[in-house]
Parts: C-alpha cells; sequence; structure tokens
C-alpha cells in the first residue's frame, strides 16, 4: 500500500487520502462526539486540502456550533448533516423511494450523501406496498435510475417488490420506524435480508449514509469523467431535483 | 360452564364436547405421540361418537398405524393430516396462495384442515411478489373468497400486498422455508406482524391447521346452516375445488 | 388493478381509494410525523372526499394541532386516537376483553377503530386468568359477538382459554405490559402466537387499530348493508356502549 | 463449612456427603458422558456407601450399561433415569399435571425424582387450558398436594391458571414441545415467568429433575421424620400412585 | 369452583376472594395505572372487607396519592410498596441474600412482601461470590430459614453456590443490574435457570414481589397456624428484624 | 406494468419474463422441491424458450435427476448449481475473495452465478485479516475489477478491511462457517452490517446467488453491450479464470 | 481459604482483603448507588488500610459527593472514575488502542484503572481499520507493550487485525458505539468473541475496568517488585504517557 | 509490515511467518474441510520448514487420512486434534479446571493446544460450585499457576468464583454443554462476560484452542528462553502431567 497520509489531531487521526484511496473522503460521524470535535474534525479535513467536509448524525448544538465557525455551512436538518466547502457537480441519477413518509429522515440522508458525492437524486416519498399503485406509477422511472435506494420500515417489503420489476441493483435501507415486533428495525432488515427477489443489497439499519455511498459508487462507475464543483445554493427538497434541504 | 364431558384415555383426557364449544372438535396433535397413542386418541374420539377423527403432524409410521386400523382412511401426505370418518359437505370458499412452491406442504394442511371444517377451498401456488404480475392476475379472485390465507417463507412480503387488495381478511402464515437470516421462519413471522397494510391476522410459522381452522370460522360466519356429511372421495389437489390429496 | 387515484402531498401521498378497495380507508399513522403533516394529510383525506379522517399515535401536541384547525374534532386521549367527520353508525357487536387495568389504552384503540369502521363494541376490562371465574363470568357473552379481541400483556395466557370457550374468532393483541422477562410484550406475542386452541389470530404488540380493523371486517362480512353516518356524540366508555372517550 | 468428602475418579470427583449438605445426593447427568463414565460414577457413589445412586438423560446404549452392570437395576424408560439400590419409602404427595400427552416424558422424570427422593406422586395428564373443565375438574384435588408441579410447552399457559385456583406452591417446567414460535421452549419459559399469578416459581426447560427435586423439598419440610426405604417395587404409571415406570 | 366474588370497578374487577383461595390477596400492580386509580383499588378491597390493601411498583405520584388518602398508610421508597391496613404477625423465617448492594430495592420488595404475608425475614446484602468467604459467613445460617431467596444481578452465580450448600429451597431473582452483555437481567435469568445444583427455583428479573410470595408460602405450609395482625409499627431495615422501612 | 408471461404448471407458475424485465431469469430454488419438481421447473423455463435454465441448492438427487434427463448439463458440485443450456459469454469482471478455505462452497456459487449471468470472475481464496499481508498482496487487484465480493465466516471482518483499500462497491457475503458465538452466521451478518468503511453491502448467511446476480449487475452496467453464447467448456477452478467446476 | 476480613456498612459488606487475595482491590461499582452510599464504600476500604480507594461508573452528583468529602480526590471524567488516595508507581506498558474517536471514554476508563493497578498505558485513538495504514503506523509499537488492549464498537474487527499482527495477548473491548444492527455493542462482541485470530481475549460490553484489570495482571506477571506510590500529580491524556484526566 | 511469506495452495494460502510474527503459527481449522485438504495444508505446512504442523475440529475420517500420510502423526481423540512433527519441550504451568465431567473434550483441546505451545498444563476436572469444597481444595494451587483456564457450561458460575480467589488471570471457557435455557452455550458465555470478579477473559464458546493460545501466551510472558523440542511420547491425561492424550 503506498504511503497515506494522517492527519493527527490527538483524540482522532484523520485519513486524509481516503478520498484518493476509495473514492468517499472520510466522514465525520458525530454521533458520540462533543461539538467542539465535531468542529476540530471538520476543521483538520478542510485544512489538509479537502474541498468538502461532511459530517453526519448532527445534533441542533453541533449544528449550531458548524453555523458559528462557517456562516455558510449548508446545514440540512432532516438529513441532520454538515456541510462545509462546495458540493460537486451532480451526475447521473440515483432514484430513492420511502415506504412511509416517516422513512423521510433517512432518506433525506441518502439524498444529502448523494449530493455530496456529486450524483444526482429524485425523491419519490410514500409508495408503500398497501397502495401498490403507488408503486406501479413509479415503475417506468426506475429504468432511468443509475441505481435505485428503497428506505422502508415497518415490514420493510418495497424492496422486494421493487426488484421485481427492475434490472437495477437495489439498496435497501431498513428504519426504525415502527413499533412492538418492528423491533427498532430487525424486522425489516431480515425481510430485505431474504428478499425472495435477487438484486437486493442491505445496510444497517437507518444508514442512510451507507445506502447513498453506494450508489453514488454505482452510478459514477456508469458515468466516467470528472465532477465540476457546484455552490451551495440549488438545493431542493423531495420530488424536484433533490439533494439536501437549504437550512 | 354448562358440564362438558372427557374421555379418559390414562394418558389423555379428551375433550369431546370442544365441537359443541367452539365449533372445532378436538384434533390430535401426533408430533410427540407415539403411532399407538395417535391411533388409540382416534379411536376414543370415534368411541364418543364423533363423525370424523383426524390427526395432524402425522409421519410415516404414524400414517401407516392409521391405514392398518382404518383401511379407509384418508391419509394426506402432503398435509401430514389422517382422517378417518365422513368429511362434511363444503360450504363457502377459502383463497389460500402460497409465495412459493416450497410452501406448498404448510398450504395443504390448510386445505386439508379447511376440508374437514367443511368449508371450499381453493389454492394458487407460487405467486410471490418478485413476479409481481402473478400476484394481480389474482387479484380478481380475492373478492369472491370469504376469506383469504396466504402462505409465505423467506421475506414473507406476501400478505402486505394482497391486503392492500382486498377488503377480505388475510390470515397470514409464516414458513420455515428459507435460510440465513430468515431464522427458520422468524423473518416472515415479524414481516407479517409489522404489515403495513391492516386486516393482516398471523399464526404461528407453518401453523397451516391454525390458519385453516381460522379461516374456517370465517367462512363459517358468513353462511349459516348445516353442513351435510360427504365421503372421503372426490378431493382434488391444488388448482382444482381443492382439500386433501388422496393417498 | 383498476385506476386507483392518489393525493400527492409531496411528502406524503394518500391512497384514496383505499377505502373503496379495502373497506378500510388510509389511516394516518401520527408517529413520525410532526403535527403539520398529521393535519396536512388529514386535511388531504378530507379534500379527496372520505366522510371520516382519522389519525393513531396522536400524541399531546398532535392532538392540539387537530383541535386548532378542527374545533368539533373528536380526540380520544385514551385510545391516541383523533377523528375529524362523522362516525358511521355501529351494526354488529364485538367483545373487546382484557387481562389487566394496565392494558386499557390498547383496549382503548380498539374500541376506536371499532366505532370508526361502524362496529359496535362491548368492552369487559381486568378478566385476567388468575382470577378465573372473571373469565367464566363473561363467557355467556363470548357468543353474541361477531368476534371477540382479547388484549393482554405479561404471560398473555387470557387468549388460549378465551379460545377453548367460544366459536368466535379471537384476535390476540399482546401488549407490552409488563417487566423483564416480558420483553416489552416479546413473551405474550409468543404466547398467543403458540396458543393451544386453534381459532386465535395474532396482531403486533400494542396493535389495537390492525386488531380493530380486522374485528370489523369479521363483524361486516356478517352483517351485509350500509352504514349510516352518525355524529360524534353518544360515544361511551368500557362497559356501556364502547367506542372513543369523548375528550 | 465442615469437611465433605470427595470421591476421585480422576475424569469426576464425586460429591459424596451432597445429601447430608442438601438433602439431595449428587445425581449423574448421563448426556455427555459415555456409558461407561456414567456406570463408573454410579458404582463410586454405591461405594462410597449412598443406598440409591441415579443417573438422568440415560439413553439406549447407557441403559444397557447399567442393566449389565446391575442386572436389577430399576430403568425408567419415559423418565430416562436410573436407579441403582433400594428406593426410599414415600412421604406426603406432590400433584403432577402436564398441558398436552406430549409434555409426558418430562414428567415421567418429575414423578422419577419424586420416587427417588421419598416423596408421593400424583400425576394427571392432559389438562391443558383449551379444555378448561378439565383444569377445574382437578381443581379440588389441588389442595390436598404438598405441592403442585405442572409441566406444559406450546404456550405454557397452564401454570398461570392453576397457581390462580391455590394456595399450594406451583412448579413450572416449560418444555420443548411446540414448533415454530414455541422457539425450542423458549415460548413456555416466558409465559411462566411472566406468569400474572404469584406463588408459580420456574425451572429450566424440560427440566423435570430440578422440579422433581424442588417439590420433593416442599414436601418434606412439610413432613417431618425420616423415609424407610422400599423395594424397587410397586412403582406405578400415571394416574395410579405414581413413580418411574417399570421396565 | 365455589362462588367466587368480584369487586366491579368499571376499569377494573377485583377478585376478592383471592386470598381465601390462594392464600395471597389482590395486589394492585401500580406500573400503567394512574395514581387516581391505584387509589381507587385499594378503597376497593379495603371495602371488601380485606384487612390489609397493598400495592407494588408505586411511584412517588403514587406514594403521594396514597398518602393523603390515608395519612397512616405504611409506604416502603426502598421496595417503591404501598400498604393500608395491618400487617400481620410474622412467623416463621425466610432468609434474603443479595450479591451487591445495587440488588437492594428488590430485596427490598422481596421482604416489604413477607412482611405483608406475615412471615418473618432476615436480610444480608452483598454477599457476591466474588468475595467467597462473605458467602460462607452465612451459610450456618440457612439452615435456621424456612427457604432462602437470592437476589442478584450481573453475572447471576450465587444461588448456584447457595444451593450447594443447604437443604432449603433457594428462590432466585435475577436483578437488571448490570450492564452490556447483562441485557436487562437476561444473563443472570439464564444463569439461574441453568443453576448446576439443583433446588433453585426462578422468578422473574426484579420480581421480588413474586419471590417474596413464594418463599411465605414455603415458609407457611412449614407453620401452621392463624397469624395474628400487627400495626404499622416495629418494622427495620435490613440485618435486624427486617420489613418494609417506614417513611 | 405492461403484460408479463407466466408458465403454469399447476404447483409452480413460472416467471418467464423475469429476465427481460429485470435482466436475470427465474432461477429454481431447488431446496424444499423434489428433484422431479427442479426438473420440471427447468424443463418449463426450456420449454418458454430461455437459452439457459439454471436450479440453485441443488442436492446430490436432484443433481441426478438433472443428469438423466439433460446428461450434458453442467453440474458445480462446490457450488451446488445446475445449468442446462448455453452459459453466455463474459464480460467484465468481479473479483471473489474468501476469508477462509472453508467458505469456498459459497464463493463458488458465486461465481456459478457470475458465469449464468456472463460476467467473468477471479478469485482469491483464504485471504483472512489475520494474515494481513495476504489481504494487502491482493489489493492491487482490487481496482481492476467491477465490484468485490468477499465471502466471510466467523468474524466477518474482511469486508470491512477490503472496503477501507478501495473505490469498488463491496457485495459481502457472510457465511454459516463457524461455531458458538458466531451462531450460524449471525455474527458475520452482524459485523458486515456495521462496517466501519461504507461501500459495503450486505446479502443473507451463505447467500452466493444474490451476492453474484447484485456484482453482475453492477459490472454489466459498466459495460454496454450484448453477451454472446458460449458454450460449456471452458470453465475454470478458483484462481484461474473461474466459474462453475466441471463435473 | 484463610480468613478473610469483611466491613460491614450494613448495606455493603466490603471486602478488604481482595487486594491480598486477587491483586485488585475491591472498587466501588457506583452505578446503583447513591452518592452518599459510594462515599462511604470509599470512607470504608480507606478507614480499613487501603491506601487508594476507587469507584467506577462516577456520575455528576456522586463526582460532586466524593469532592466535597475529599477536596483533593482525582475526579477523572472521562473515564468516570473518582480516586482517594495514592496512585501507585507505574511499572510496564500497556498498549491501548481505539478504533474510533467515538470509543474514547471507554478507552479512558481502561488507562484509569492501569494508573490505579500501578501500570504504564500508552494511547492511540481512532485507528479503524478503514484506514489500515493507521493500525499498521502502529504496528511496530506492538512488541513493545506487555499487553495491547483494543476497544472497538460497530463492527469490532481491529482486535483481529492487530492479533495477526502480535505476540502480545490482545484484551478485546466491545463498545456501545454505534446504531441499528450494532444492537447497543451485540454485534462488536460477537465479532470479537469469534476473532479469527487467536490470542484475543474478550471482556463485556463498555467495560474498561474489566479489560484494565486483566491487562495489569499481565503486566505485573512480566514485571517482578513492588509498586511505589506515587502522588495524584503527573497524571496525562491520550498520547503522552496515559493515566486518569486531571479534573 | 516485513516481508511476509505465503504458501499457495490454490483452495489455501498458508501464513507461514505466522509464527514468527504473533507466537503461534497458523494451525490448519478442520471443520469445513475435506481430509485431503487437511492433509494437504499439514504438508504444505511442513514443507515450509514448521517443526510441528497441527489442525484442531480433526473428525474421524480426517484423523484416519493424517494416519496414514504420517503413520506417527500424534492424534488426541478427547480433544479432536492432530500433530505432525515434534512437540516443543513444556516450560511454565497452566492450571485447567473444568465445572463438570461433560467439559471434558473443551479442557483437553486446552490441554493439547498448550502441549503444541511449549507450555505445561495440570487439569483438575469436574470442580463444579455446587460442591464449593471441590473448589476451595483446588484453591491452593491457583497461585502456583501462570495462568487458569476455567471451563463450564450450563450456568457457567465457576469463573466467578475462582476469579476471586486468586491473583491469575482467569481465562474463562462457556461450553455448549447443558439444555434448554442454556441456549448451546449462551448461557455460560454471558456470565462469564458480565463475572462479578475482575479478571475473568473469555473466549468463545467451546473454543479450548483459543483459550490455550491466550494462556499459553501469559505464561511464556513470564518464562523467558526457548523450549527445546520434545517427542511424541510422555503424554499424560488429566490429573497427571497434562497434555493431548496419545492415541
Amino acid at each position: 500500500m503506498e504511503e497515506q497520509r494522517t492527519q493527527d489531531l490527538g483524540f482522532a487521526r484523520l485519513d486524509v487520502d481516503r478520498e484518493a484511496r476509495t473514492g468517499t473522503p472520510e466522514v465525520v460521524y458525530a454521533a458520540g462526539k462533543t461539538p467542539a470535535e465535531t468542529v476540530a474534525c471538520l476543521a483538520g479535513l478542510l485544512d489538509a486540502g479537502l474541498p468538502l467536509a461532511w459530517a453526519t448524525r448532527v445534533d441542533a448544538a453541533t449544528a449550531a456550533a458548524v453555523r458559528e465557525r462557517w456562516p455558510d455551512a449548508l446545514l440540512d436538518d432532516d438529513a441532520r448533516c454538515a456541510f462545509v466547502g462546495s458540493l460537486p457537480e451532480p451526475r447521473g441519477r440515483v432514484l430513492v423511494l420511502t415506504a412511509g413518509t416517516s422513512d423521510g429522515p433517512v432518506a433525506a440522508e441518502v439524498a444529502a450523501t448523494l449530493a455530496a458525492c456529486g450524483v444526482g437524486c429524485r425523491r419519490v416519498d410514500d409508495v408503500g406496498v398497501a397502495g401498490l399503485h403507488r408503486v406501479l406509477a413509479v415503475a417506468p422511472e426506475l429504468g432511468t435510475a443509475d441505481a435505485v435506494v428503497v428506505v422502508a420500515g415497518m415490514d420493510g417489503a418495497l424492496p422486494s417488490v421493487v426488484a421485481g420489476l427492475t434490472d437495477r441493483l437495489v439498496v435497501a435501507v431498513p428504519t426504525s420506524v415502527g413499533y412492538g415486533a418492528a423491533f427498532d428495525g430487525l424486522a425489516p432488515l431480515l425481510t430485505m435480508l431474504t428478499a425472495c427477489a435477487p438484486g437486493v443489497l442491505v445496510v444497517n439499519i437507518d444508514n442512510g449514509f451507507g445506502a447513498g455511498v453506494a450508489a453514488a459508487r454505482i452510478a459514477r462507475s456508469a458515468h466516467a469523467g470528472r465532477h465540476a464543483a457546484r455552490g451551495l445554493d440549488g438545493l431542493d427538497g423531495p420530488d424536484g431535483p433533490d439533494g439536501p434541504a437549504q437550512r
């Protein structure tokens, strides 16, 4: 393995060359860190020359600390993400479906991740299988996407249905939406892992970030060439040209 | 509670009046019993005057013992059920769907149970959601049934989809079909319990008997009047007028 | 599948024809939605022409938002349900039993659901098997109901006992009442799934809504004809002609 | 702790004074031991002067080895127990109930254990709650016993019902009888641990030995005085003066 | 079953004759009840003539409501129990051991229950097996008790050790003390169920009430005769003549 | 959804147009089917015009039945797959890594699936993280593949390490290799779902088929154009141009 | 066992001679104790002559109570530990690695424990396997330590990798860091138990104390001789000469 | 990381320098490998110059294949291990305790592993806590060992007790001995992870190999210098100078 740089903050050891190595930069997981630690990590990444430093699982206190340090930071409240720097120009398109409205925050994290990875996204929310016509209505769009991300809690049945309708890879995200025998996302997780249709790949419960990174890799492998930087404006919510919601 | 009779066999205490009380006679659960014990229980029930004595979870040795004692017994190998006596004339109709061919034995137990309860049955096998057109093809039939039983292993997604298409009650039976994260039926069990569509009621994993009894009660509540006895002939497999397969 | 309408709110896609298709309208699951979102969904359903729009899992903030928008809304605090519009005239009767007083809120959700579905309900609370005479006292009523809903936490033993006393279908609702090895409702869930008496069908832990919808379908299949609308008055608590408690 | 003797066999270290210390001798757990090891342990206990040496979980090969070494050994096939030496004269009486016939082998282990502990036993099998009159029929006997052992698989509901009918301690034994959501005895185990009636104490799944020892201690604490030895004859099956079945 | 009375409060159905039937009165489980409901239940039991009405799992609000209604009520904060009426005169003696100081509240519930059942109690706290001499120090007392209750969280190893030292029945209470792989009491629960020493019987996690009732039955079966009433004074903490701590 | 054809075999309903719809034909899951049923399904698919019919989870009896019906069938014993017809010409390349030799059969199923999907494959076995230099030795190859499949049991740590070294998507397959706390594949499943490196997508335990289909989709999205048919020869084992092992 | 002293506080029974017996004194587990109880235990240990009394799982209220009683107490906020008395002079060296910054508090408890046990410690934080060069960078240090403690949440993969690089014993500490399928530390716990590299020993989730004690024993067995006392100064954070952070 | 050699067998990639790197050579895990594969791996290791090649989890067929290839191989049937080459001269001493006779095979694997690692071993079997005097009898030996390995199934309580008696590190091995709530070793695993005494480190269920390697590292760190080779003779069973039993 060729030489890889590390930015040493004492309490953290930033993996500066991760983007060069894996296509995705080190992203700060803010849960379990103090606001000051998250800010220090973001600053360290920017100092190392990254055009965009980025944190997930950002709570209100951390969002405020980021805003104070970088007044022009992009804070996506739905997705609980913070971005400092310039988002890349989007290429390709990933379709993000949710089974219900309550799955929205996880889908927002998917969309924000795609935006940060320079991949376009279209969200269609609330197309659960209990109203199958809603799924069928979106079926014609499936083939126009580079990949499909399906976000669902409770029974988690949507990915099985979608995968039977398309030749695109389905990235399935179980959510902790539901109660009782949903067991905080265990039920949809098992459903998705045992999906009767092949072509379904699964990430951790509520892991919109992981789904976004994976879908972005699929999209990028189908669209060669570089992504130009784009500014922090022009981001829209669900059903328009999707991306992180401006705060 | 008025006086209830018990047939005392020492090792068993047969609940002779259960049919009068609950509409379903005591049925012999042959698992964990010796062939001789099962035969003794069936004989005891017939001695007490029941027109039909009946056992589930019958293995080959027990089936042989039943056949030896009652040469004209009806033995349904698929359903692993044994019947001695006359089956009632069927009234009403329950639709039994399976997600895959491997769910067949459980569906067979549902069908055999319905036959013994005097309720008609139509089976349509292998209509899993990975080929949604197969589900949609059966949709017009849903409204013609008194109740729908859906049998599914692996992701167990079929009941959610079916329940979104009909106003009939859906009795969902998870099966132990599948491997790995299916965890012997835990995955479809949780899926069905958390179905996003209301109108889904769940029984134990592989419990075709319980699903059949429940569906029969729904059908009978919609069809007043007595059921005439019918003989042991005229039973057909899936897709015809369904019922236990003649051995 | 014939054409089905969808009311598109962006963040939600209301399934307007669900009642025509399944006999039960789309009901708003307020958990995980903001008060504003729940209100918007209710308004959308009313706009689409539904005579009654309805939400479950309503917390205090959402209840207040509903009240503010529709001063004559019916808010059932025990059941955590909100209704806007007119309740149908009840037909048929479902008997709702609880094992203990602490199971009351779930039973209240069953009762409210039945009222919204236009089915009558009688609640008898606190008839756990530790005082078997309480169960036996209610036994004569079992046969007068179209279906029986049994709500129980802890050991969840009541449905097994009730199902041995009646030919009515028993819809069993495990609750999260209890501690330790009750594991938030897992213990009664497993108990009910393995009930030694057939005729027991199970819904998710604390799922009073699902139990109510299912019981209503059974009752309605036994009582043909239309339900006239009734106003928001005349609702009583447990042990009278039951239904949602007026706020 | 005063001096305690140990019989050292190299692979085993027999706790010779356990009966003096705890009222119950060391009993050989034959599972995971070779037939020769079990025989050696029994011989070691007899050599140390115990009037009765005893093994549980005895399979066919071990039973044969015991029989070969001690032709007059008492081998209880149902209970899978082997006894060498003289059984004590029974005092007191424990009532042993099973929910179903399939729970019989575990009840047999309870009965054999009671016999070896010098306590009388009466078994009443197959009194599950699905036929409640069978439970009520045995209710008058509850008060005549020193303790009640209830053996049940599947839903495990019987101990809750029995405990509501008596002031005797109920020792509850979950069994692995059942399938699917019974999860090899987990379901009745949780049911019994969360029994809504106090006075229920629980042992491990299928642990007839532990239940027998515990019930014997209760019985003996209520019947002072010594137990005379009795021979290996006079043992009867369920419903008579119970005890291990003669082979 | 002879006639049993029920006190009907609408939301509750008090089992007035439970003490006559089972030796233990209906005790109010205050968790999941409003303070007003608990007070109403206690009042209902007193109205029905019980000399002592009693509630467990009493939180601060409920304790205040009880105190307001009955200024001379006995409120045991450690045990979270409330008593209204006169405690019976204690007979017999149960030894209550805890593995650690943090298990104290559960042991307090055991002690309060014993006091209400009219059985004496001696508590010895913090005798965990990591300091085995503390266990051995208490060993001589084991034989002087009618039964031994062992309360332990974390590894739950204490009952196995104690049961190897005594011929008294050991009632084992797993607690939710611990973290990580203790899984809220699952670890000690499994430990106790699989105790290598017979004579251990298990109750639910943190179920001091159930352990107290069971131990009281054992003690009473060894001490015939009536219990005289005693007043609400004279109760002491651990290590003295134990019982509920006066508030 | 446009018209989709179904081949109705009674016990099965073949989804003939699945390949046109999803890029992957219906593949026969032989587990739970009789050899005759599997043969009938394969024949039905060929009758419907598919150039290649294919079954997974093929045991010895089924393999023999396939061989008897189609003497030139390709039977891959390691992968437990059977192929009838012509394999497509491979395009693109997927790298398949195993953590240990015991993971080989699952990797073989991945390789066979890739071959049937017309995608090239290179297997490198036994590169577990305990000898990290083996992982580093394969690192330079990662970037030459269209996707990477990582197969691992026990701790399942390999995908996390690989994903930190490449920008290719990592499809992770947990296996049931291991014992004790591996819990039949649960341990590596959880490890992979919680991988600290993004870019890891997970399939069911031992699901080589699903991983192969997913990896093939990724590879094909990066390689436009049709795949010419290739015959049943020229297949090699691990470390050469991989594919199903000739029988 | 020779005579062992116990300091009896009524609610606690301090094991005064534990250090003489096991090399580690009784340490106060403050969770589940009131601040006053923790202070009393610490005082009792000091009264018995211990040079250092010490508590873990100290919350803010308890920390304040300790500070009030002993103004010169050492309070380590990160580790949630309190020390009263003099720390021993460190000998030997243990290397403590964390996979991520969020694992820091558990590593702090390890470091504080080592300091109290008189063993030196060097912490290197945030060396997760997603950036493998960070692990390889620390590899040369592994051989210089007496033992290595590895603290990791989420996938818990780091101990497997480290154990393949060193002949030192690896003490693995799973943490509750993570979400979803991490199941509060279950995922890394299972990963570590099934580590493919031998030489990994596991403690409870978040149990930094247990890991510290174990590592200290290993270090001390390699460094004979007595530890001189050192004062409460001179303690540093991660990456310097580690130990508890001064408050 | 300096250059590490790999012996490439195609299906396996032997980690030749693992002993130099970690102190323990690559050991062949025979489960899931064919006899031929295991033999090939052993041969490959010997070819690479290792003085001792070694396999665990060896079944009868593999043992026969090893014996055929190397007639003087050492086959330890109890431990299911095979050794080819010369065992090192033992230094140091580890004490191996079992709670019961049925834990013997796992202890045999510990002993065989220690022998192969060149560390002496003394086994004392069947010292479960139900007969505490057996534990106390071995207490004086604890301090003479370099480390203590405790092997226990069922309640797994022995390590907690032993760790309270010694300053030696206790390596705890849960076994799958037991039934019911032992859940194949889950119960003792959780017990050991939550041991109330520090100084207990845990390995996987039934992992005698891992425990042996770990204990050997502890012993070797306390005994500097090289180990001379010793032949395949002179190995004894439990209670003598322990090691693998000669076949």
